[in-house]
């Protein structure tokens, strides 16, 4: 058995940026975004499909605006517990922002859900970009760039930490001897560094899998090195099979410079593929989808790299307007890169707006062969290492479950049955040892020696 | 129907405080504290009985010397959505502590359990006591008193007006006109208070059940005061009958002085009934267990309302020792209690221990008729509204329902079916209206009138 591709299911609810109108197809409930046994259908449909894990997306600031899954959403880590008790295999993984939660309640949750899930948790480890969430903090200002950064590699840091509380065997439990917890096995943290200092220990044992797996998806050079160097999973989006490849290289090759294994990273980008009979019907259903947006929400969904800028004053028709560094402080690298091709080709805000507010990549439209095609070819290419797959209308999940799988499954590209009940294990990522464990036996070797 | 006693069950795992041997029982599997299938299976047979609640305690510092349940535990809210799912009208109650929390999260992960559970979360409102728990999230000290209640009461008005976010019809969703979101029915809220400052609006609808209901615990002046200001439900403990009617006369006075109606406050006192088939019997296990007790854990228990002081350096059998003012920031009430006691008394510090480490109030220990009659004569006298029973031993938990329960419902005691899906429902609380409706239906009466 050979390298495999992963999968992942990004349950998007009633619709996320660029799906304003999902929500009006008749298979999705109004309420599906809130609805619970939706969640947890889907989560059993993409198990049924042998899916390594659902991911659920996050925000903590919206406007009237907002795309209709970020106005009404269930809390990521509530959500997941639940599906947790109502599926066996798959991965869940939850999208949790360092900017406004505490270390040691990131730490504390995500171990709670990966013990409940019997080792299934990830983490989607993202620092806020919308500047907007500071003011329901109790904050004046949002955290400037370096600072969202900091505390997010400091934040994964201190709760590999905390997760390391306990070594494997801390627990005896000898009803005989009365000895419930082994105080030799408990460690405190004692973290102190530059945005948190942290005492520990944390109350709460490891899981099968050892501790959560990191999973973070920025772009932006500091993006990039966060996932270089904690990143265990890479959420991220590739254009072209070229721009695939070159981000999945540049990836590894940060993660050897600081001295990980590149092949313990698994690069997942996101896909909405669009499946039909034929290549001309499903690239007629994309391009219909495409002119079928209502522009004022596209544009609406337009301004938010840029602190959701409002777009509306401007001539639609007229060059791309001149934004100063606004956007600086929210998701500077999309909105650096969109005024950057804005002013290279010379776009009007028009032609701007319908360029970068594309759901799908070409590549992924076509007959279930066609799109096998095209994944196993990225595959192969090491454009991914796994795909991350927009689920909203279960009906299209399913053409993609039941058609495009089985062929890929024919082709030894996908698996056949769960390697394990792990989201580690089904990953293919190691279970780290705890740390104490290790020192422990480094010392007594060199006592034996 | 007239009222009727409500039931809560505190689901300890391997045994809190007092409890340091509960764990050895061959009914308790030894990491039923982080085993999703021991609440679950709890919760069940808790609903099975026709409880109101299932209530979570928890704590964020540890020491190798804390009760086994505190030392490794589920997250409550990661815990009580998985819980939600496998059952169906047992209301789930939650401590969190507003300490440790942002508000806006707050109420996001309530608001996201009230919908997963359709209506049935509730919040145990704590103001962290543990001052040690300071080191465990970058803070040098630990709140001081005032602080701590003042920030406990704004986190918990914060969460209310969050909770207002949208009104009852704010989602029109009609795929006809293509309308999801009624803007004008979406509020921010811009608190600016002493401890906190939120923008607003929070991204979740109400559930049917409007708001999770607060519950709160403290017995202090400030704990009392910030009871009868928001509690719906208070968990308390009641020494005596006599001391339980004072407490709730107290109580529903501060209510009724803050323009509170204090019929719309249920009082639930803790206890640990002891069964057997003879008075005497119950009466002798009850003697045995607090015999048992493993002195050196009980002794560092003892130290927790001081800040978890070591006892252990003390003679025992000398006079309960000079403290000065120590527990002042940490259980502050029960600290000042037991100095004076002692003082008051002439107590030893052994004897000191013994008398506070009391798990069980004396007079719910029996046959189950002693029981129920004794229940019902603190129901009756106005003592409680309802019980909160301290579950560890299945088979102990299943004498009080299987045994107690039947005789008190055959006196129209306690409840034949739930009357309601909704925790509000069944504990006989209303339902919040949204206070931007109201407002609205108001000024509508005017211009109408």
């Amino acid at each position: 058995m050979g390298r495999q591709l992963k999968l992942g299911a990004v349950l998007m609810g009633v619709g996320g940026p660029g799906q304003h109108d999902v929500w009006r197809h008749p298979e999705i409930p109004g309420d599906a975004s809130v609805d619970i046994r939706w969640y947890i259908a889907r989560a059993r449909q993409a198990e049924d499909a042998l899916f390594d894990l659902v991911f659920i997306v996050d925000s903590q600031f919206i406007t009237p605006d907002s795309p209709p899954h970020y106005l009404n959403r269930l809390e990521p880590l509530t959500l997941l517990s639940a599906v947790a008790v109502h599926t066996t295999h798959i991965g869940l993984v939850g999208t949790l922002t360092t900017s406004y939660n505490s270390p040691f309640n990131l730490a504390r949750r995500l171990a709670s859900l990966d013990l409940i899930s019997g080792g299934r948790a990830g983490w989607n480890v993202v620092a806020t970009g919308d500047g907007g969430t500071a003011a329901n903090y109790s904050r004046d200002e949002h955290y400037d760039y370096p600072s969202r950064y900091g505390r997010a590699l400091e934040s994964v840091q201190v709760c590999q930490g905390l997760w390391n509380s306990y070594e494997e065997d801390a627990f005896p439990r000898d009803p005989e001897t009365g000895v419930f917890v082994d105080p030799s096995k408990q460690h405190r943290l004692d973290h102190v560094g530059e945005h948190f200092h942290v005492r520990g220990p944390l109350n709460i044992v490891r899981s099968p899998q050892g501790q959560p797996v990191i999973f973070q998806a920025g772009d932006s050079d500091e993006g990039r090195d966060l996932g270089a160097a904690v990143g265990e999973g890479i959420f991220t989006h590739a254009p072209t099979v070229e721009q695939g490849v070159a981000f999945a290289r540049d990836l590894r090759s940060r993660a050897r410079a600081k001295g990980r294994n590149p092949d313990e990273i698994v690069i997942m980008p996101g896909i909405s593929p669009v499946i039909a009979d034929t290549d001309e019907e499903a690239r007629a259903i994309e391009a219909d989808a495409r002119l079928n947006k209502d522009f004022a929400k596209t544009l609406a969904q337009f301004g938010r790299p840029f602190g959701w800028h409002d777009f509306s004053r401007y001539d639609l028709d007229a060059p791309f307007p001149e934004l100063g560094d606004l956007g600086a402080d929210s998701f500077r690298t999309q909105a650096d890169r969109i005024k950057q091709v804005a002013r290279d080709e010379g776009l009007t805000l028009r032609q701007t707006v319908h360029r970068f507010s594309t759901a799908t990549p070409a590549p992924f439209v076509g007959t279930p062969t066609t799109v096998a095609d095209r994944i196993q070819e990225w595959f192969e290419a090491g454009a991914l290492d796994g795909l991350n797959i927009h689920v909203t209308v279960p009906s299209d999940f399913a053409r993609f479950t039941d058609e495009v799988l089985p062929i890929l499954r024919d082709r030894g590209v996908v698996r056949s049955a769960y390697e394990a009940t792990t989201l580690r294990g089904n990953l293919g990522l190691p279970i780290p040892r705890n740390t104490h464990a290790v020192a422990r036996e480094r010392r007594s070797h060199l006592i034996g020696a």
